[in-house]
């Protein structure tokens, strides 16, 4: 719509259908003028989906583990050689708690399931930024974002270790982001996006309730994949080069709301009134 | 009980009645050994429950305007004479919105009533700090401590202006703080406390469903004029020494929530049980 | 160059030389396609400078006095009617510490110069925003930002009272930013940047020295005006729908700094090497 | 000294040597008449030295893995018979990076090392705190406090990945405190302290320049292991019950410094004075 992204390369990890927001983000960036690679893990593809959206996007697929040294290695230097050079964004989109998919009570993790999740969903992160930082893959004043949930800050209790995950993902972005701003000029931001209705979020117990709370709280109410996604293509953009180590809320005003007057309505005692 | 004040000299703003919450700092104050001087402006003044308080715990009642230079210089020079010495601790308990007294609504102040309301509740906190400043009148390694409310940093709509006149007073917290702190070795900090059934809370619209709503948000529950007065001790002693331009929340961890399962419980939709 | 804000109609407080960040944010408007008014303070007008700026982007100019509620309302209706329709956009770039001036010290205030800074540098912004909520003056879905500094949350000594007033600020944002979400689906921000070597900066005492540190501090360096206004930009388009009551920081990744290598290097005993 | 924990009964992790603040912590705990279990991994006991501070404060020592749950239900269950009831307090003060160790640059971590690392110092406050929750080991009202440092929330380049592991312990804290909190009226809080030259501290690459620097930069100087012991007491006392899910700040005031006159000092040009 705007050319914000012309000429830009990307990797994009997490699309796994049409309701993922990383989804949303690659047919953005298509629509931006961006070129890029999809990545999932091999055992999350479902190769008939995304395939739709590597056609749709001229883009091609490269499966890579995010816990994986060598896959995520492979993945770095086979797109810079299909994108024709550095990469100049990249989104994290990884999350998963098997202590969440087996029912876990957060008071009684099983900490084989605790350190998986972590594996997979906080230090993929740093994995990532790893491999793209010694191989010295991202252009100068490029941009990596990675999504995470304001359950980092404050206690969402159906979010379980979810929540700790995202507080180490957003330590990441900061101490990586040190190092790839002082030696390459990329910024690292994490976006903190609503509760929003994809596959990971559904897996939340009490997901609906949640929601309704989250969308009677929030000014503008809640905020919707897509427009995730243009937030997101806007951090990718050059009109945002001075960002960085910053933990982006996109949520319709929730995070800084103490009470709504709908919320408070519910809560008023009828000898009050 | 503990006799974690004992020796010290105070001076404790804005007990009003036995609600409030410098009046319980007053009587624990008291019972921990300190000596103190109450104050409150003229006008907020009834002498006769004041005075008790005055009685029970051996205080004098020096009335000052908080707005008025020439009053807190008084205050604090007499202060000093009764006491015997430098001050050790200084409490300021000062609120007050004509805005919210008016009804005026928060989208249509009056701004002479804004500027009022601002001189007494977050001005004043300078004014006195400025006082004490100046005449050298605090003991190295006292303690000034000053209430405040989340409204501060989050949107609670029927706070009105003393939201924003309590970021203000935050903020004097911090930037007087240093001064006082790398000078004399004092510190400054600001309590936040639960929504408080005390005279000036009543004056809030909806206040009982506010109150409904952070009891059941926080994990503790609604913190006390009593537990705020054991909190504000610590704050005082010589156990905390290093503390300071900090903004402390005292809430029953209501600040650290994102929703509670019981708060949950009432917003989750029929068809998704 | 984007075409980011085709059609949109705003109002730009605060250009008053081509320092001046809200003048780069004209200028880059401009070249997003959007149309405004330009207005500052009858008495801050170097109608010279101002002028040029307005040809160059086709603006005209209304002087108002951001403390004078009649100004503001004839400000608002005449954009409205030289836009030819209601505001998609305002910044608000304001600021003014007649204590700094006149070289009073934050321990020695003058209350009057206090009160008249408050009012200009803060209280300026609920009234702009009054005004355009009363009028229903903004479009649905338009977006106001304010520009601030990270003295509203840290000690910066030498911003004296301006760090108070800028706190003061950014809880504006927060309490009429959830009337204008809740009501208009209007979004209210403050965008926290960078010193920058501004008529207003410049003021500052030892702003030089602040500048070497934050420039050595911060992992990119410090946000020059023009990055500012390409991200104030953003911040007006329409990828950013979602995102309010946010202090949002651009500023080189400074804020969340604890130190840097290079600073480090500073502070190293040379019996530690 | 002030009878603050008198009856109380606790268990403290983390003693190492008589400058750790765990070892100042259990002096004072004692002082404040305390009884408690004094606990170290089997491998970090220097048996020679926690045995001294055992016969001083008339303690027992348990030995135990806090990655191993065996461990830490012998241990619990031990404490309990020794104390003769349910635990008041306890304080983690467990942390170690092998990354650090092993001088691994942050951008080239070993993921063996970080996992271990993760295990050790951030995992083992949950361990803890489900064996305590499991066991309903806590009294009501009682407390927990882990120790803590800034690096969770800003970038200090040296502590590595400890940093990320202090941001997911501080993210435990709120979200195992809230099930403490709503179930036992028991407290979760992490205290973040100054630099602090214990032998933890001692590891950390530049550690010197960055205790001068914070010193400079705090208005009341870095905090010491013995004063972050008096605030962690009042932390167990009493005088608290409604501080939880908070991180709470024991630093001189360096945590909400921008810059101090000391620090700018260095920074100003000779051209500009």
């Amino acid at each position: 719509m705007y050319n914000l992204l012309k000429g830009k390369k990307g990797i994009i990890f997490g699309a796994l259908d049409e309701n993922s927001i990383a989804w949303k983000v690659a047919e953005r960036a298509h629509e931006e003028g961006a070129t890029f690679v999809l990545t999932n893990a091999p055992i999350a593809m479902r190769m008939g989906e995304i395939k739709n959206l590597a056609e749709k996007t001229g883009s091609e697929i490269i499966p890579a583990d995010a816990t994986s040294m060598e896959d995520l290695e492979n993945l770095v230097e086979k797109s810079m050689e299909i994108l024709g050079g550095k990469i100049d964004f990249v989104l994290h989109s990884i999350g998963m708690s098997i202590n969440v998919r087996k029912g876990n009570h957060y008071t009684n993790s099983n900490y084989d399931f605790t350190h998986k999740g972590f594996d997979v969903s906080a230090l993929s992160f740093h994995r990532v930024m790893n491999v793209l930082y010694n191989k010295k893959a991202m252009s100068n004043w490029g941009s990596i974002v990675a999504l995470t949930y304001m359950a980092a800050q404050r206690v969402f209790p159906d979010y379980n270790d979810m929540a700790d995950n995202k507080a180490y993902l957003e330590s990441i972005a900061r101490s990586f982001g040190y190092y790839f701003g002082r030696d390459y000029k990329v910024r690292v931001n994490t976006i903190s996006q609503s509760p929003t209705q994809t596959r990971a979020g559904s897996g939340v117990k009490g997901f609906t309730g949640f929601l309704n709370y989250a969308e009677k709280m929030s000014p503008l109410g809640n905020a919707s994949a897509l427009e995730c996604a243009d937030y997101t293509i806007t951090m990718f953009s050059d009109l945002t080069k001075m960002v960085t180590l910053q933990n982006l809320m996109h949520d319709g005003g929730f995070s800084n709301m103490g009470i709504s007057d709908v919320i408070m309505d519910d809560f008023i005692d009828i000898t009050e009134e």
